[in-house]
This record gives structure tokens, C-alpha cells and sequence, in this order.
């Protein structure tokens, strides 16, 4: 078979930064899932060649790509494993993908629910070409494909609400790496006249608000200044941010934001200084209420390591719980596909 | 003259590690002011060696040494400037070390109070030497020592008030570096057969917890974890710290806290989840209020940068308040030489 996919570099630009583009999240490329390194970006624009799909798992927890990246590259992994079962027998085919399923909703514990339907939606599809006799690896890329845009459509729809929320003249303080979100609220933002600009918390162990959210408004040309992940506080009481925005790794049904570790205490110091703090989700049926999710504690070593050096004296230990938990009450807002919800209201998102 | 100080390694053993030794701060030898360069340790344990007091006013300047080293380094530089003077009129020798009070004061914006009158006291001794002929040099050298020795016993003192607050088994999250008085802390509530162990925020850009308080308590053979800043409120609401204590660059007389950036947010969490915060300083008469301390901002380069690796990509600016204040509602109480007081009630201090 012809590689399904190739040439990114010359696609027509879209607005988009190059971190945003999909191709540069993850792309599928002479049966292969190519990953950006984004431990390694921007210092270097590497990618993780994956030929199979354990690999891709592999990547996954070993945090080559993070935030939304992996939704992308898990999806990606189900076309690799696809094509891996080309040479199986029907059933021994569908039980190869289910396991790959598996194994890359595990790669690491909090993955969201979001992430888990879209992987089991993918698995179904690549089991009927089986049943079907079609040809599984096509029919799965180009369903993740037909997804992806999906995903962006909803991502630029999420943006416009919360760019209706934001004054004219704003300065959003973020958290971590809030994926195509924040490229797209800089972007409708743009579109709109209003004049935005962002603090970026540097977003330790990983910096992925130096990294990647301070790249992404800077290659769009959005003043960004990045602050240590101990200045938010000061910074607003400065008055120097008008809202701080994060995305939501989930949403639960009662309210509660589990996001990269640090959300909670900027949206304590958020609610005392009497700055709005949004939340873009989507709330989880599967989430009913915060007891239902399990926090990931990776490995302590990161927390004692900048950059691959060990900051702490040999013997000292680390520890590094990888998300935390915001409480309704602390939350101004979550901003869905569906509009802004108050966090106490979210079951209305499933009326229709 | 002969070296006023040497040898002090093969120093009696007095149950404080290294770092906390004050030849490891600072010391004078062979007529050269020796500071340790904690933004290398404990990778590397190196000194700078200074042969003037505006080697000293720069070393401060850069950070070679901070929290509470320029105390001692400033009064060693005045040390400098007295031999310095040796070769002057008693005029000019006056005048020198006038300028060295003020350039080494200078060296830093938000310098303490404590720390100025100190210096201040330091150049009375070396004028009157230079008054009486005697050698300004040794009477200097002897004067600081002598306010060394006080020093520690004062934050002896201190400690001593802060572990009687603390029960028998406890957890103490800390904030940046503090000197001594987290030295005493740790072999106080070993002497009273407290069962202690620390949490320290790395405290970025300079990763001071990291690297100097969570040696000294490796050093001391007390358990101690290294998370990153922004942990402090997860690890309060996971009830895996039951205290917070951190010193102070200023108290002011109504209660305001003034210390490394980062205090005042883990202040906020501790109060949220009910988390009693002990800050140990001495209230300054020289700030009745909190209008009257500056801010001391640094280069903004820090904060894209981590061990001297650039973070985020060239253009991104930077931004690096180093301190913040922490209001006295947020304070459970300030822990001084003369014993335990609320923020709201510093006056008192002075009464006797």
C-alpha cells in the first residue's frame, strides 16, 4: 500500500502555527506514526519514528507528545495496528486491535475520557473493514482523519466562546500547553479586533508553557511574556492578567477541573484577586464525580531534573503528581462546544 | 598583616552541615573576601574569590550568594574595604568605606533592613578605628564575627520558638532557602525528639530548595522531597505537609510578609485548606508599612532559562519579579527573636 499520507510541509497555511498543525503533532507516513518531540521542542524539531504501535504507546507514556497530542497519535496507533493485522487472520486481526486499543488508552493512567471514546470509535471502525473484508488500515485513517477536522471545528467553536468573554484589550494568563485552544482563541481573537496578548507560566517539570504555548503566541506574532511557575499569584495581584484560561484533561460532571499540576493553586490565587478563571472542556458522562478519577503520579526522578540535569544532591528525592484537582466553587466557568456553563450547572450539557 | 582566618575545615564538628557553616557562606582569608557560589552548588562547590568590597557588591549583585549569605558577605566586604583604606588619609579612608557601606547595601533593592543597619554598625567600628589609629581592619573583622556568633544564636532562638508550634510528627513545606533558621529548625526538633521531615518547592529560576535547603536537610540525614513550585497547594490538600514555614527578606510593622516569589501563593493554599503558615523574621522599624518596600525585579532572562539552558524560544521575553508580599490575614504568625507574634500585633515587638 502507498503512503496515506505525505508533502506536509507544502500544505497551504492555514493560520495555524506549525506546533498547531496536526501534521506536526502527529502524522502517519509510510506506515509509520511520526510524533513531534515535544520534550525536545523548540530547541529542536524532532520526530519520534513509531513503526508500530506499541511504540506509539511507548511515546505516549514516555511523554514525547502530551496535552491533546496524544488523542492524535493514539488514534494514529490504531491505523498502524490496522495495518499490522493486514497479515492476521479475521479474528486473530480484531483481537490485535483490541488489544492496541487498550494498550494505548493505558499508556498512561489519566487519560481522558474524550480520548477513550474516541479510541474505542476508532477500534470499532478498523473491526467492520475486518468483518467487511475492506481494507482496515485506509478505512481507520480516514475516519481519524474526518475526526481530526471535527476536532478542530469544535476547538475553533470552543475558542469563539471564550473569545466573547474577554474584553477588548486582554492579558490571559494560561497554564501549561492548552493545544489547538489557545492557537485558535489567538486566532479568533485576531479575527474579532480584540488586542490579546499572554503570560505564560513555564509549566515545570516538562515547560511546556515556555515550550510550547510561549512558541505557538510568539510564531503568531501575540506578545508572550513566561513567568516560574511560583509568580502567578504576584502576577495577579499586579493586575497584570485579566483571566487566566486552561484547558481541561476532565471536566466531571460535578464540576471539578483535573488539569496539568499547578491549575489549582493559579485558580486560588485567581478567585482571591477576583480574576475570572475559564476552564475549555468537555464534560465526561464517564466522570460523574472527582472520586471517579485517578490522579497520575509519574516518575519522582522529573521533579529533581531541568532539562535532563539533575538540579537536586544525589540521595534527594522527587515526587510528581502529574495533575490536580480544581473545585467548582474555584471555577468561574467551563467553556464546551456547547457554550459557557457554570460548573455546578454541567448536566445541562447532555439536555438537548 | 597576617590571614585573619584559615583553615576552617578541620573546624570542631558543631552538628551544622556545610552549607550552613559560616565559612561555607563567606569567609576572609589572606585578605580576600571567599563566597560560595550557590548557583552552582551542590554541583560544583566553588567560591569567588573577591580581593575588593565592589567585587563583593557585584557578587551579591549577581546572586553568587543570597537569602541570608549577604549579611555576612557585605560585612566581610566592609572587612575588605577597611584593609583597602590601610593606604589612604583618615579622611579619605572615612569616605572609602562610606562608599563601601552604601555600594554594598546597594547591591540588591529589596535589601533588609536588618542587613543595612548591620553594615551601617560595621562602618561605625571601622571609623572609629581609623579615628584612634588602631587597625580598622582587625577591629572590623573581630566586630563582625562577634555579630556572627549572635546571628546564630538569635536564629537559634527563633527555631527553638517555631519547633515548640510544631507537633511531634510533622511535615514542613518550605519555600526557597532559610539559612540558618531552617538549619536550627531541623537540629532542634532532633534535640527535642521531633520526628521531622521536609517538602521543598525547587523555587525556580535559581532553584534554591532544590539545591540549598533540601541538602542541608540531606546533609542533616532528614527525609526531604523536592517538588516543583507549582505542587505547594496539591500536596497541602493531598494533607502530605501540615505546616508551611518560610523566613522573611522583610517584615513590616503591620504584618506584611516580603520574601522569596512563590511565598504568597503557597500562603493562599495553606490558608484555603487550613494549613497554618510561620514566617520567622523580625519586624523592621524601618517599614511601617508595605508602601514602603521596593519590589527588587532581576533580568527577565532568568525565567527562560533554567540552569543555563534557554527554555523558550529566542524572541519570548522573560519576566522575573524575585520576591512578593504575602498580607497578614494570610499569616498565622511571625516567629521573632522574641517569640511567637501575630502579623496584626508587630508593634508589640518593641515594647518592653
Amino acid at each position: 500500500m502507498s503512503p496515506l499520507f505525505g508533502g506536509f510541509m507544502e500544505r497551504a497555511d492555514d493560520g495555524l502555527p506549525f506546533l498547531l498543525r496536526y501534521e506536526s503533532v502527529a502524522h502517519y507516513r509510510d506506515g509509520g506514526v511520526w510524533i513531534l518531540d515535544r520534550r525536545k521542542y523548540p530547541a529542536v524539531e524532532e520526530f519520534v519514528h513509531c513503526t508500530d504501535y506499541r511504540q506509539v504507546a511507548k511515546a505516549i507514556a514516555d511523554m514525547v507528545t502530551q496535552s491533546g497530542g496524544p488523542w492524535l497519535a493514539a488514534a494514529l496507533g490504531m491505523v498502524s495496528a490496522a495495518r499490522e493485522a493486514h497479515r492476521l487472520s479475521p479474528d486473530a486481526a480484531k483481537q490485535h486491535l483490541e488489544r492496541a486499543a487498550n494498550e494505548l488508552c493505558q499508556a498512561r493512567p489519566t487519560t481522558s475520557a474524550n480520548m477513550k471514546a474516541h479510541i474505542q470509535r476508532v477500534l470499532k471502525v478498523a473491526q467492520n473493514a475486518i468483518n467487511t473484508g475492506e481494507d482496515a488500515e485506509a478505512n481507520t485513517y480516514a475516519y481519524v482523519m474526518e475526526n481530526l477536522e471535527k476536532r478542530y471545528r469544535q476547538s475553533r467553536t470552543m475558542a469563539a466562546f471564550a473569545v466573547d468573554l474577554l474584553p477588548d484589550e486582554v492579558t490571559v494568563l494560561t497554564q501549561c500547553y492548552a493545544e489547538t485552544l489557545i492557537g485558535f482563541i489567538l486566532l479568533v481573537a485576531r479575527e474579532k479586533g480584540k488586542k490579546i496578548s499572554l503570560i505564560c507560566p513555564e509549566t515545570r517539570p516538562y515547560l511546556q508553557g515556555a515550550r510550547l504555548t510561549a512558541s505557538v503566541a510568539h510564531d503568531m506574532g501575540v506578545p508572550v511574556t513566561v513567568i516560574t511557575d511560583n509568580m502567578p499569584a504576584y502576577i495577579l495581584s499586579k493586575g497584570m492578567a485579566h483571566v487566566f484560561i486552561s484547558a481541561a484533561d476532565v471536566v466531571t460532571l460535578d464540576g471539578h477541573v483535573v488539569n496539568k499540576i499547578g491549575t489549582f493553586q493559579i485558580a486560588l490565587a485567581a478567585q482571591h484577586l477576583a480574576v475570572p478563571y475559564y476552564a475549555l472542556g468537555i464534560p465526561s458522562v464517564k466522570h460523574p464525580d472527582i472520586s471517579t478519577v485517578e490522579i497520575e503520579e509519574r516518575s519522582p526522578e522529573e521533579t529533581v531534573h531541568a532539562l535532563g540535569i539533575r538540579t537536586a544532591k544525589q540521595g534527594v528525592k522527587g515526587y510528581y503528581p502529574a495533575f490536580d484537582i480544581t473545585p467548582p466553587h474555584l471555577v468561574s466557568a467551563v467553556i464546551t462546544p456547547r457554550g459557557v456553563f457554570l460548573p455546578q450547572d454541567l448536566k445541562r450539557y447532555f439536555e438537548d
